[in-house]
């Protein structure tokens, strides 16, 4: 499936940035979740003082991000580069919630995908910069996101058991060179389509970039999962979880011992009755910085993989026929900074 | 208005990659245009043998991206990175048009600055990765862009004096070690928001972010505009490069005599009845491709400073009152390697 393999490798960091700070921000339904008591703001009217779901959405990175600056000790106007992205038309949420962080602004578009795209982005800023720190920050809600993808929230539509539910959230990582989890290897993802055309199916839409990506990472790293504490998905849902599983075990690698999705993490699935599970730019972000980075830096996870996943859906394409084509990107992130 | 000056700096490039190959497919209009002649390929039906506009504009991301690597004699699947964006929601025209490229992909969004944001990351990608080669792909699509940010052609809506016409036309550039100019400086841009929220005068949006951007660049590198063969903006039209201008000269820096624009250049603007000039994403991106890299190729420059300006605008946000965001990447293209 790869063809040559140069173009399928591991990126190996000679300068292994740390997360020195982190934060996520979240609204109601996140807040009464498994992880609730572990976010580090929460705002039970989901509108975070502003007027419109999208402006929201934009104060929840602008927050995300100051309270990640603040732990890492960072001034913002010291900030290297600024990486960002969400789902709203134009990432709007993301130009106009920082827009007042004077830093370069580099805006990416990697749909749910976008807080692993941009944490290796930043890892080759840190890499080929003399800059001594650049902030991911990314963001989804659940507001803007219905209105956006489906249908605005007060219409009321019924939603299918495949759906997922689009976490309201942001969460921001400050990479720098102090004390905190390290990142220590990169593979970017490749847009893998296997003619998913049910838009209320993402799961299934980015399942087969989960497996590309990881199947490439064991190949080439010779590595097995059980050589790690935990290996997460981005938020492929229960659905997405169980085709991961079921396709790498066809392919030989069994992943089920410490295989999580963090859409799977943020909700009591039943009793909050969140169908297939959480999704959004703002799911595995705020999983990494409220459930995963917590147990690296305290000791509890020496080596994890962290699989961020996005559908690459415009719901034009879709009303034209086009399937959904989906990207996993890849970091491998440890406590200690050696191997 | 810096600040702290560490986060402005200019990046000096260890490993200065060099644009080994690349290429320009254009529409009906560009093709009638001052440098008709000078792309290497037109449709003069603009629509790529696809049935709608967003699937014509990824036809023409493709069709670029396939004559560069033709020209670059690097195969498909040995490329080592992708990076890719659009205007149209959820970048759509990248995802669907490069979809059977089996390489890396990184998705970003920096509205009609895509261009210089690409060769900034494939740069930093080319040094920090041992990866032979990425390739930069962007476009914008008249009919794909109307209908998302105005309204449909078949509307017939008036245009203002101030209004751009959005470009039909993909560019793209391979990045590598062999022949070629040398991209040898890199300034990322800021989001700079001075309150316009004209969304037919885009060029007063994005001329803040150029004047931000080009003058931290004379102010660091204490160059002035005469050592550069030629200074190019993206596509500020005749609203943007006036007001460049006169924000540059009233800050003591005149940049006249050798400031040129990619929106101005593509259109007999009087002629072709373009109003203000050319813009999107394939503007500047097909002008660097069909104008500026071939006379730095044949000697005609040996130094220029290509500066793409994007609009952060969202439709939506401009229907909610807010202001529209502009940013300015900058880019210093050399025919040597060494300064």
């Amino acid at each position: 499936m790869e063809g040559n393999n140069r173009k399928s490798g591991i990126i190996r960091l000679k300068r292994c940035p740390s997360i020195i700070g982190h934060a996520a921000a979240v609204g109601k339904k996140e807040h009464e979740g498994p992880l609730g008591a572990q976010f580090d703001y929460h705002d039970a009217t989901d509108r975070f003082g502003q007027k419109t779901w999208e402006l929201s959405e934009g104060e929840m990175q602008h927050i995300a991000l100051n309270l990640a600056l603040a732990k890492a000790k960072v001034p913002a106007d010291s900030l290297g580069a600024l990486f960002a992205g969400d789902l709203i038309n134009q990432c709007t949420s993301s130009s106009y919630g920082l827009l007042d962080i004077n830093a370069p602004f580099f805006g990416l578009y990697g749909a749910c995908s976008t807080s692993a795209e941009g944490l290796i982005l930043a890892s080759l800023w840190m890499n080929s910069t003399e800059s001594g720190s650049a902030a991911v920050v990314t963001s989804s809600h659940n507001c803007s996101a219905e209105r956006q993808f489906r249908f605005p929230v007060e219409y009321g539509g019924i939603r299918t058991p495949t759906s997922q539910w689009t976490v309201t959230g942001a969460a921001a990582f400050i990479l720098g060179d102090g004390q905190g989890a390290y990142i220590t290897e990169l593979m970017p993802g490749k847009s893998i389509d296997r003619g998913i055309t049910d838009p209320n199916n993402m799961g299934a839409a980015m399942a087969p970039a989960a497996v590309d990506t990881l199947t490439r990472y064991f190949r080439e790293s010779g590595m097995k999962p059980s050589d790690f504490d935990a290996i997460f998905t981005g938020d492929l849902g229960f659905e997405g979880h169980s085709i991961v599983n079921e396709m790498m075990c066809a392919d030989g690698i069994n992943l089920s011992d410490n295989y999580l999705d963090c859409g799977l993490l943020i909700y009591d699935r039943e009793g909050q009755d969140m169908h297939a599970g959480g999704s959004g730019c703002g799911c595995s972000a705020s999983v990494l910085s409220a459930y995963i980075l917590p147990k690296l830096e305290k000791g509890e996870y020496h080596d994890i993989l962290f699989v961020a996943t996005g559908a690459l859906m415009s719901p034009m394409l879709v009303l034209q026929g086009q399937s959904i084509p989906g990207i996993a990107h890849l970091v491998r992130i440890t406590k200690e900074r050696n191997l």
